[in-house]
């Protein structure tokens, strides 16, 4: 028997791609679908602009699309696409009201009794719900995951660690999927870059060091390393682009560097649908990972990562996640298999 | 009365650009083409396939075109957007001949005794060309332009200077024109990056000490900083944007760096017909520069640098000049005009 | 002394064109611009979000946004780069109020006493504004120029009229600033085609019949051929191409076709600052003109022709102009000159 | 048991989509590439510069390169991804030698003893194979599919033929990887449509008569229509656009096309791996087919098409097709299929 799941704000960029991984899930069941209050009460078939190259699951057209409030919603979990905005006012009510809520929103990431995850990095945060629930006489409560551009440089930090990461210099050149369907218009992109986006290089400089952080049992000690970032949209569909710098205490051969890579993996993730194979895939041609050639790898949830040299402080690499799998949809989805994994079963 | 010059390697990208640049020049006279033997002794107009959005000047279409070989140019000047290898084959003999070679190509920018030149920065090491001239036995000279990447980051850090520059880190967002017509193919760069350039990390992590080096009347000494870079190639047509951090041993307010570059200016090259306004013009809106509406900033000569944004170590800022204006043809005019100015007059 | 002119709807992607061509124009001093309330009372420079890759002119930085109403400007003439459904109504307030009003909206471009204008084709239209001001009492007038894709179609046309056009098939490549500055998501567009433009099928298939159709005093006999057109998106700035079939009752050689094209004259414009020194530019390489390569012939104010070739029922052709300049501000400007030339002077 | 195919010319664009076709094919078993002398002795995991955004199958690393010559191959089908000229001499040396060759060059297309192929439209052309072997005394034989923008155009036709075809007029918007993958340069495209492609109107111009026409057991007999062909280059990857007009002797509702369209099917092709459940599929969209998002439709092997409108002489509507897949190597796995059902088993 599978278990009932909704997505809140189903209709933009992120809550297609929900829709995408949650149609054939083997333990999740697409029953509730939520928008503005506008689109309430129609199906969700006539109302979707529908913009991804698969075309719209049978199983998410014929459902009622509901106003995004947790007594409308039958279902376990929700998982949230919501504008930060909007999230910051309803996932508490779904929470409170009994949800598992998988958010992607940027609105609780950095909240003390709020897990940050990334299921293959720190599955030991979930424990922060039980803090969670306690602080906020919740029946529910919210997990989150990182934002599109921090999840693959963290993913590819945690294999550093034990190197003594002592700072991080990144560079990004994202896609415009990242800004939403109209987030980035084609007379502000085509033949051009812009070196900026709003709120970004600050969710890069402090997300991090929260996901790879200790837990204590009751809150998280942030990893204590410096990041700077600068970043950058480019004429790209999907797949985030990262030069990293990383300087490290200890000095490791790239051989070590690699293999970290190489043989990084999770125990606690065996079995979830939606983990990759392999976390991180390293490519050794000298011009990977590229974003339109290693995005789908793992089905989008593996990060790539080639490039690996050596510079003064340590070794610089580049990583490539997708942003709207790994980096938003997918990383939700496995946040709340993970959770359903120790929970529930 | 104008000085004749000519332009070897004339149909390429760069080629083309010099074509450009000198058709209508106020000082020389463009009276010589050369290109591969199979299209010699045909006119220029018949066998350019002409690239620029704007027309092939009349002044060039009747020239005949030569091989290059310096028996046959009737010119003072010659201009060099000659490939590396057959740069350094040819480059020396046109030098011997008496001619000044002003040269785009990488061959001989790293010797000790040619100056490597950006006139606003380092002016004074045009008398590197004495030392050459007796090292080498040779009537002629030849002087050369940084690399289309180095040049927006060289200019930009002359006057950071003064704060102590201790390191750089880079990372490029570098345009396609920058590799030649032929150079990147469609299929491997729409809606794609590529985190790879051949042998352009090592240029950006080298030449700029020598730009930046004091020169003490018979060699220069290098500037003492380190730089390490990570180019990228992105579906861009022209302009070169880049990334840089900036650590420094004095630690200035933002409005001192912002102060460095609106204030610099070089008096030597007042009067150059090609030396923009500003070598170095500062954007303050939040997104910018950006290629598409910066890149031909003071005709294509002045490097555009926005957000200027402190971390720990320093400052970090990003840089754009048009990569085959002041990063090829356009910085090579200017070293010409430089020597002219210094030598001739 | 010159004449004081505004612009209506002056901070889009039109608005900011008739900023720069009238920045510096020789008769017109740009004296008004106008935007929605919420702009009113600031200065241009503050509110634009300049996007255009030549910078925002000295002349509008400082001019105070006006409320889009009649009594609030001084001016002879206002450009209008109003949306349709604002031009509609607001146009003729102001021609009621005395102002030459030169629109570049769809509004009133099909009304049978407003001249739908192209100075080169049909300058005698410009009779049809006595007709206007009768019939509706105005002080002022109201002037049109056509759409953007139609305008390069209708001007090739114009010197193929002597060999009887029967029918016109057309497929237009448009450019992305047609639809204006957020007109076009970039996800919607990049690696893309969008096989269908809003209403723009519409006005190819009857505009064109208006321009080159007869006036006889009072009305306008409109040209006796059926245009049946395919419009088409595609990831390219500025320029529209259109691939065209004129089926004709004669059947001229192609060099006469040529001939016609390369001929094609309108005396009438002589003098104009804003006519381009050939309305129609025959490119004879095999695969021109390209918009990135020819948009910018004639200041933007040419049509290219090329690929002349022969089929069954007459002759084929790619035709190119540039969609804001020739397309919108530029014929907006152009008729307002040709006005005046023969109204004022 | 699995029938030996081979890949001439492996190592292009069409020869990785065939690669990547046959490397899980039900049917046929990959056991021989071929590649220029050079490359001969090598493992193709090694030679290979591997393109495509799915990985270079198992199947396929291991095996050793061979020169393109029949005493080498051992296989008992070969597809071909030669270029013509190479094609028109190797290709019946592997026909005299006994095997079926599965063509996607255009050496052969219009030989009159050649089929030339779209399974679901003609598939009695097969029979053309014997007149063939009669004719030339070879033991194996030559088929071929059409031209890359041929396919889209001949297949939506077909049901279209009792209607009374009298004329086509056909513009094209064609994906860069149709010239394989150094066919466009990236200065060639960004920002820009070039309108000519070499060769690609006259292949659009004769070969849908052919595929369209009688065969009477001895001879095709071409169907009686003309086609004008305007053919652009657009900065898409995959997926060619093609705006089409079919004048009409009958003059059908819009209802009775659309049925034509969608109740498509040939029951000769059930059971082929590689035919897609629906040849045609029709989206009422009114912005649809879009290549990136309609391209990958049944797998890459169905037409799609849209806006289907009126016009004077006929109907207009928009095909669409995946180039390398419909158009290339899709195309022909397609017909050795085809010919394996009807000859081997």
């Amino acid at each position: 028997m599978r278990i009932k799941v909704g997505v809140l704000g189903a209709t933009g960029a992120v809550g297609q791609r929900f829709i995408q991984l949650l149609a054939e899930h083997p333990w999740f069941e697409l029953s509730a679908l939520t928008a503005s209050e506008r689109s309430a009460g129609k199906k969700y078939g006539e109302i979707a602009r529908w913009r991804l190259d698969v075309s719209l699951p049978d199983e998410a057209k014929g459902i009622e699309v509901l106003p995004t409030s947790p007594e409308k919603v039958d279902a376990d979990i929700v998982f949230s696409a919501l504008p930060a905005a909007i999230a910051k006012e309803v996932e508490p009510k779904f929470a409170e009201a009994g949800f598992l809520v998988a958010s992607n929103a940027g609105a609780y990431r950095m909240e003390s009794d709020v897990p940050l995850m990334i299921p293959e990095v720190n599955p030991d945060h979930l424990g922060l719900v039980e803090v969670q629930k306690e602080n906020r006489h919740w029946d529910g409560c919210i997990i989150t995951n990182p934002n599109c551009s921090v999840i693959a440089m963290a993913l590819s930090l945690k294999p550093l660690m034990k190197f003594g990461i002592k700072g991080v210099h990144v560079a990004t050149m994202q896609a415009v999927s990242g800004a939403g369907y109209e987030g980035v218009a084609s007379m502000a992109i085509l033949d051009n870059v812009i070196p900026y986006i709003a709120k970004e290089e600050e969710k890069m400089e402090t997300e991090a060091q929260k996901i790879l952080g200790k837990f204590d049992g009751t809150k998280v000690k942030n990893a204590d390393f410096e990041v700077s970032a600068s970043c950058n949209r480019v004429p790209v569909m999907d797949g985030h682009t990262e030069a990293i710098w990383v300087s490290m205490r200890n000095r490791p051969r790239l051989s070590e560097v690699r293999d970290a890579f190489t043989k990084f993996k999770c125990d606690e993730v065996k079995g979830l649908p939606t983990a990759p194979k392999k976390p991180i895939i390293v490519r050794d041609e000298e011009d990977r990972p590229q974003p339109r050639l290693d995005r789908d790898a793992g089905k989008g949830m593996s990060v790539s990562v080639g490039r690996i040299r050596e510079y003064t402080d340590g070794v610089k690499y580049i990583a490539l996640g997708h942003n709207t799998i790994r980096g938003a949809a997918g990383a939700s989805v496995l946040n709340a298999e993970l959770f359903y994994k120790k929970h529930k079963r």
